[in-house]
Parts: structure tokens; sequence; C-alpha cells
């Protein structure tokens, strides 16, 4: 996995373990499922805008946003980016034998 | 960057020059930006659903399909995965002097 | 409430039985919730898209699009516009007093 | 058109006008349609949040925001509730001569 989705794996871990007057993520993790999912549903809603407006910069931090709240809720769930680059390894192979 | 997503990163840019008859991917770029988001806030309510299901398969599923959806975005923009994870990167290095 | 409303109404109460070869809506009823909500989630990506276009009629066309999803949604679940228009009727008596 | 419908519409038109520090309307035209839509797509989460709970009163709630929210947007792009419903009356009306 690349360096930086297994350091903020193990960074999200430890967070929600952490005391939420003084993480973020540990603030989303005890409000809860439904206050995540927000997170994400808004994140999708930026970077379109982003995209939209064509602002690169604004888009790579909209998509950055989006990234991160998907493995806040993956950790919320007990799954991690791993799986997901797993799922995503497995159809990459298959694009080799069929069309995509 | 992770082998999938730099694997993944040049297997998009190929595609992006192909015959949108032979593949999905050059079907979106032809199909133009708005096809692109469109996929992008579908994949995002499916991940919703997915996590309120509390189905974990599916939800993996479903991450991989916003991802990589996410992936084309970039790519139709002329960004890609290694931008968003250098500013992943960028943040989980202030992570370490500021609270998050 | 509206002529129309209460027409869309009477019309999605009477499709919520309909044979589901013959009526969209009770195709949508008959695949269930989730794909009720992923329509419900597609067509705002789709007012969002229209709006940043800046194309009026696209944006009529997704605008009814998503209030006609919303009123399955509702059907669905054993509302109606009726009672959505009533929550909106006791916000806007609450707005004569207080500032929105 | 419903009476509340046409007494909203009449609100929100005078609202655009209104000073930013004591409206919330007004304080969004302000903060530009990139606002607009951002609200469009929270509700929209919100709303598909509600109904997976099950949850009626949150449902009519957040459902009562996303079409307020609707209308705001119609409104900074001048149009109105008005022509949403003149078009689903349009469809209805097609609705009787083909299959829906």
């Amino acid at each position: 996995m690349s360096d930086i989705l297994q350091r903020l794996t193990a960074i999200l871990e430890q967070r929600k373990q952490a005391n939420p007057d003084e993480s973020y993520v540990a603030r989303l993790h005890a409000a809860g499922l439904n206050k995540i999912l927000e997170k994400v549903g808004e994140e999708a809603t930026e970077v379109i805008l982003a995209a939209k407006d064509g602002d690169q910069r604004e888009l790579l931090h909209e998509t950055a946003d989006l990234w991160f709240h998907s493995l806040v809720m993956l950790s919320h769930l007990n799954l991690s980016a791993a799986d997901v680059l797993a799922e995503l390894e497995r159809r990459a192979s298959e694009q080799n034998t069929t069309e995509r």
C-alpha cells in the first residue's frame, strides 16, 4: 500500500481511541455513522462543484477531503484503505483479460 | 504511491486514448465531465446506502467504485491520484504538530 | 395543496398498486427503498450540474425529477406531499415572528 | 399553485433583497450559487439518511429542508416553484396517454 495511505490508516486507528475534545476524527466517531456519512455526502458535492469550476487546487483539496472522510467511514465500520485497494487490484487484474 | 494506484493511474491514462467502443473509461471521457461527475455523485449515494445497510462487502465494492470514478475525474482534468496523496501527505505531516 | 401536487399524490398512490411491467413508479416500489433513494441522490447531482451550467430548461427538468422521486419516496414510506407542505407552512408562520 | 408554495415564493423574493445580517435566505444569496448548491447536496444526503433510519418525523423535516433550499436555488436563478409545478403538470398530462 502507499506510504501515506498506510500512515493514515495507522493515524486513524489511533485517533479512533482519542479524546473527542482533542481530535476531529474522535469527534466524528463519537457523533456516529450518520455524521460521518453526512461528511461523505458533503465532500462529494464539493468535489463536483470544484470540478465544474475547473479549479484544480480546490478540486485536489476537496478530493482529499472526500477520500479522508471515506477512510474515517471505513475505520468506523472496521475496514480500511487496504481492503478497498485490494478490490481495485482484483478489478485491474481482471481488466487484463476483459474489456472495461 | 501504492502499487495499485500507480498501476491504475497508468491504465487510466492509456484508456483516455482508447476507442470508446472498446473501453468503459474512454466512453466516460467521450461523454464528458458532467457524465463523470454524475457517476461520482451516484457512487457516493451508493456508498452511503451500503454503509447504512452495514453490508461490508457491498461497502468495499461501492467505495472502490467511488475512488475509481474520482480517479477518472482527476484524469479527465489532467490530475492524478499522486496529487491527492501528496495533499493527504502534507496534511498528515501538519497533524504531528497541530490537533486534527 | 396545489392542484398538481394533489393530483400527483393520487396518481402515485394508484401506481403503488400497479403492475411493475406497466408502470415506472410500480417498478421503483418493487425494486425497494434503496433504488428509490439512489434516484433521489442521482437527481440531486443532476440538479447541481444543471444549475452550474446555468441551463434553466435543464434545471427545471432536473428539479421536477428530484421532487417527483422525493414524492415516490414519501409514498413508499406512507407519507405525502401534504405532510411536507404542512411542515413548510408551520415554518413560514414562525418566520413572521422570528428571523430566518 | 398551493397556498404555501405561493406564499414561500413571495417570501423568498422579498428575502432576496433583505439584509444578510437579518435573513438566512439573504445570507445564502450573498454567499452565492455554490453555497446554495452545497445546501441542496447536504439536504439530499440527510433525506437519504432519515429514510434509511425509517424516522418519519426526521424525514419530513429533511424533505422540507431539501425543497426549501431548492426553492432558494430556483429564486437565485430567477425561476420559481410555479415553473417546476408546470413541468410536473405537463408530465402528468402525458401520463394519461403514455406508460410511466
